[in-house]
This record gives structure tokens, C-alpha cells and sequence, in this order.
């Protein structure tokens, strides 16, 4: 994580728009509606590819999937400025790291053993976790066959990298889960493998696959995985500051799963008596019940949120600077607004706390 | 399947091979010997890029690996007469199709509960269910990884879409458990899918990274299919008839878990009174304890043994008869021989039985 400083990300020197990040969520998505409807369009029409039996199952996956952020990266990596007539390969490209990431998803509600997934019951809940390890395979498994429909291997050689570091980032957490034996490090490496590495390279191939010059493609991927470890300290830091409503689940889940994360480490660094750091040991290693409340105001006291919002806007800055010197291609603008709606989550996150 | 005849395959008119099928399994494998010591070490070379963390596991998993039934048929299939000095590309794609059985036995003993594999504790078991989802995962996405290092798309797209086919059929009979809703022609989609798909691919890249002509590496993959069908059903039989020394697990073990395989259809098709149909199929629903001696008898009393035998021999005739205009190509030869190890393991089947 590089050192985090006090400027307000919003007025740094690459930044001039005048626009409010909330204007910025709106252009931005706006900007993509039209490539999101083919996405859809596009996902639906795969599914007639799955066996009659699985093609609900299938299907009812697609229709849980969210925010789509990371086609929302390949869309906006691969920007040309003629959003009506964008190449059909972002559209194949967009639905090839949806499907890995609804893969990922299925399993770890299987792992953790989640009832629901914004506000609908979860694969593993409607048809059973046997059924759901090899629905995900399944997914999985036709994102490389969409992948493989490319003139080259790139695209399946970039997503089934990503696809083993993603795993490799989830099975790292996973065993960590419960233990104290998580330096700041660990951290850092395990959300850059499971969250930060499909965002670069939904980045890299919106570019590659738009035909934007190499030194830029590598530029986004970088962009796209400061932001991809923005994002994912940003869903951590909601997990004890968000508004339960808002984010549709209950707040501190991370600490009653054991779950180390960057404000947890935070919390423990700045407490200052052994009795203290004894206490949160016992509820993280879970000999006794976990008391979120009582962690919260201690974040609050001990400057925890500011600590962890820095660190965001830290990575957010440095995301900023990898693409300046791509500031007159067509995607770095709209790369960049993306990067400001993620500020603004932050900014909301602490108008809440 | 097939209608059974009654004709030893021994002596059919495509092989008149005078050896024993005991020396037959010999010197196949004896062959295949420098290929597969070729293939552990590119294995094990291939684990240094998985992340320290989990390259343990997916070594334990490789140390597991049993048979190698479809490396041999990439082997087998894309044979050319010299065994020292056999393509990389063999080998590689060996590796592929290897890990994605690997990948999916890791998931199938999730679901199972499965203790043991070929007597060691499986990866749920050491590791815990949650890492082995994601381990399953990883295997799969390194598979493709190494498939994405061929020069065209097609390894990539074949793998993918056995993958996809694999899953569907495992999630087809994971539905189906415990129900009496499966007739024969499920029955064999489902082993089509499940079991046949691998096979198939095996063969067919064998074929064509060997640069065998089109048509044999067509007929190759039917030869697969046949041989795969083949070995699902001896398999199935064996849950009932084999050594439970020899097959290393509990003689009975579909039954008890509700899966309907052809013994237990060609059993209920035999039963002559209503009560005895009733009976089996509180069993097969799990109303009532299963009773699997009494079932092995009634399969001996009744000719069960024998048309699910003869539905085998039909798989490997079919399998056979396939072959039979590319008898000059250097792999039908050997093909066909392995066809000869699956007939021999039926016959020591009857004999234990």
C-alpha cells in the first residue's frame, strides 16, 4: 500500500472536469447503456449453449449478477467514442469475465454458506451446494469456450490466469480465516490476487480487443488493478461503516467469519493495551462472541476510517497517474470519471458513519 | 445402447490378434511408459506456477491421480510409431485433459463426502471442503492456462466445452439422485456427458496434434466415446460385482446413495411382482435400508450381470468397428487393444462374482 497523503483526490493535477462525481456515475453509465443491453442480450442468448437441465440454473445466475463492474472495464478500457457501434469482440470479451466472476460468486456463497445475494436466494440455497460447485464449474467452463472463439489464445490465456490467481487469492483467505497470521502484506497480496487481477485485465482486453496501442493496454491493466484493490478495501471498510440498507447486508460480518481485513489490522495496531489487543484476538479467533458495535466506535475513535480512506484514495491516485500519459485517448477521460464514482462511494460511506 | 449379441469380441473380424488380453494391457502400458514419466515431470514442473500457498495441494492432488486412462488416449490416439521421441504437444495436452478429471474428481468428493480416494484422504478431507472448491477451480483454470499455449484456439475450445459437457452431465445425475425419474435413455445421456465427453477429447487431440488425417481423428473420437460409455458402464457394474479389495471401496455404494445406474434398471425391468418393485424402490428412495447382498443375488438369479455385460461388449464392438477403415494408421493397432484391457476387466468381473 504507498504511504497515503491528505489531498483530496478530486484536485490533483490529472483531474481538472468540473463535473460532481455524482454527475460522473450518470454520464459514465449512461455512456454504457447501450453496450450493457447487448451484454445482456448476448449472455441470454449463451445460455441456449447449456444442456436443458442446467440452462435455468444457468440462467438464474445471470439474472443475480449485479453491478457489472468488470464489463463495465472492458466497455470503458476499450472506449473508441462511438458507443452505438462498439466491436462485437468487448461485447464477447465483457460476457467471457462475467461469467468467471458469476462463477466465483456461486462458489463462495457455497464456501460461506449464504442464504441470499442481493436480496434473491443464492444458487447454493435453490439447488443445493452439490449442484452449485458444478453449476460454477459449468460457467467457468463456458466463459474459456466463449473465449475460445477468438482468432488467438490471448483471451483464454489472460482469463484462465486470472481465473487461477482469483482462486489462489480466495484459498489463501480462506485458510488465513480465523488466524491471527495476516500481515499488512498478506492483505495486500490476497485482495490483489482475488478482487484486483479480473478488473486488469477486464481493462487490458477492452483495450487490446478495441485495438488501442500496447503501452496504453498495459497502462489500463495497471489502472485496473490499483482500482480493483480500491474497490475491494473500499467493500471491506463498508463491511463496518456502511449503511445496512444501502449495502443489503449486516454490518461486521467480516469479523464474526474471522476475516482479517485492512480495518481490522488498522484497529489492532492502534490499540494500546495488551488487555485490549488480547480482546480482539479472542473475538477474531473466536473464543468469544464478536461485539462489531464496540469495534466501530473504536475505528471511529482511533481514526481507523481515515487510516483505511486514505489507503483507498492512495491506490485511487496512483490509478490516476498510470494513465496520464494515454490523457488524450478516448477511454483515459471515462477510465478516470469510473475512478471518481468510486471516491464518491467512499465520500457516502463516511456521511453514514 | 446397442442391442447385446452374444459374439465373444475376442474374435471379431478386426482383431485377430492372437495375444492373450492380459499381455495386451502389458504392452500397451510397457509403450505408453516414457510418455507418461515425460508427462509427471511437465505435471510437476507445472505446479511451481501455482502460488506457494496451494501448490502443496495441487500436488497432493496430482499424487492421487490413479490411472491415467485419459493421458493414455491422447498417447494412444496420436500415436506414430515412436514412443522416445513422441511431440510435446502430446504431452501437453495429456496434462490437460489430466487436470480437468483431476479438477473434477476434487469436486465429486466434495459432494460425495467422499473419505478416501485410491486410499488416501481426498483434498476435502485434508484440506477442508471450502479450499478444495476453490483447488477444484484452479486445477480446471491451469488446465486451460496450459491449453491457451498451443498455437490455435482449438485445445482450448475442445476442453472447454468436455468441461461444460462433464459438469452438465454430473448436475444432471446429482438432480436425479434419489428419484425414480431416470430411464434408460437418461441414463446414458448422462454417461454420454459425464464420462464419454473426456474420453472423446482425449482421442481426438491425440489424433490431431499428432497430425493424424481428419477422418481418423473423427473416428478416433467416436472410438473414445464408445470406449468412455464403455468403461461408465463396466464401472457401475463393478459397484455391484466387483472385489471391494480390488476396486478399493464398499460393493453397493450407488444403491445406497440413490443413483440408478444400468444394473439397478436392468434389476427393476426383471422384478416380476409388484411388492419386489416396491421394495427396491423404497430402497432407491431411501424409505428403506438398502440391501445390497440381497440385490447381487437377485442380479445373478435374474441375467443382470449378463445384459449389462452384453451392453458393454456392444460399446466395444461399436468402438471397434469404427476404427476398422484406419486399421493401417500406427494408433488403431494399440486403440484397440486397450479396448481389449476393458473387455478382459469385465471377464475378471464374471469371475469374481
Amino acid at each position: 500500500m504507498p504511504a497515503a497523503s491528505n489531498n483530496t483526490p478530486g484536485n490533483t493535477a490529472n483531474d481538472a472536469s468540473p463535473r460532481s462525481v455524482a454527475q460522473d456515475f450518470a454520464t459514465v453509465f449512461a455512456l454504457l447503456k447501450p453496450q450493457m443491453t447487448r451484454l445482456d442480450a448476448f449472455l441470454r442468448e449463451q445460455m441456449t449453449g447449456f444442456e436443458p437441465e442446467i440452462r435455468p440454473m444457468a440462467e438464474y445466475c445471470i439474472d443475480t449478477s449485479g453491478k457489472r463492474i468488470r464489463p463495465a472495464l472492458v466497455f470503458l478500457g476499450g472506449w473508441t467514442g462511438d458507443a452505438e457501434d462498439a466491436p462485437q469482440e468487448l461485447i464477447r470479451a465483457a460476457a467471457v469475465v462475467e461469467l468467471v466472476h458469476l462463477a466465483t460468486l456461486v462458489h463462495d456463497d457455497i464456501m460461506d454458506g449464504a442464504e441470499l445475494r442481493r436480496n434473491r436466494r443464492t444458487a447454493a440455497r435453490e439447488y443445493g451446494a452439490e449442484a452449485a460447485v458444478l453449476l460454477g464449474d459449468a460457467l467457468l467452463a463456458h466463459a474459456v469456450h466463449i473465449a475460445a472463439q477468438f482468432p488467438t489464445t490471448e483471451v483464454c490465456a489472460e482469463v484462465s490466469n486470472a481465473t487461477r490467481r482469483v482462486c489462489a487469492g480466495e484459498i489463501i483467505q480462506t485458510m488465513r480465516r480465523g488466524t491471527l497470521e495476516i500481515t499488512l502484506e498478506d492483505y495486500q497480496r490476497i485482495i490483489d490476487l482475488k478482487t484486483a487481477e479480473l478488473f486488469r485485465v477486464s481493462c487490458y482486453l477492452g483495450g487490446r480487443l478495441a485495438g488501442h496501442p500496447l503501452p496504453y493496454c498495459l497502462a489500463a491493466a495497471e489502472f485496473g488493478r490499483r482500482l480493483g484493490v480500491a474497490y475491494q478495501i473500499y467493500d471491506d471498510l463498508a463491511d463496518f461503516f456502511g449503511d445496512e440498507k444501502r449495502i443489503g447486508k449486516t454490518l461486521g460480518t467480516d469479523l464474526a467469519s474471522g476475516k482479517i481485513t485492512l480495518p481490522l489490522i488498522e484497529l489492532f495496531k492502534r490499540l494500546s493495551s495488551d488487555a485490549d489487543r488480547a480482546a480482539l484476538t479472542d473475538e477474531i479467533l473466536k473464543r468469544a462472541a464478536p461485539r462489531p458495535d464496540l469495534r466501530i466506535q473504536q475505528m471511529n475513535t482511533l481514526g481507523v476510517f481515515e487510516a483505511v480512506s486514505d489507503a483507498i484514495h492512495a491506490e485511487l491516485r496512483a490509478a490516476e497517474a498510470v494513465l496520464a500519459p494515454h490523457a488524450t485517448l478516448p477511454p483515459a477521460p471515462l477510465l478516470l470519471r469510473l475512478r471518481g464514482v468510486l471516491h464518491d462511494q467512499v465520500m457516502t460511506l463516511k456521511k453514514d458513519s
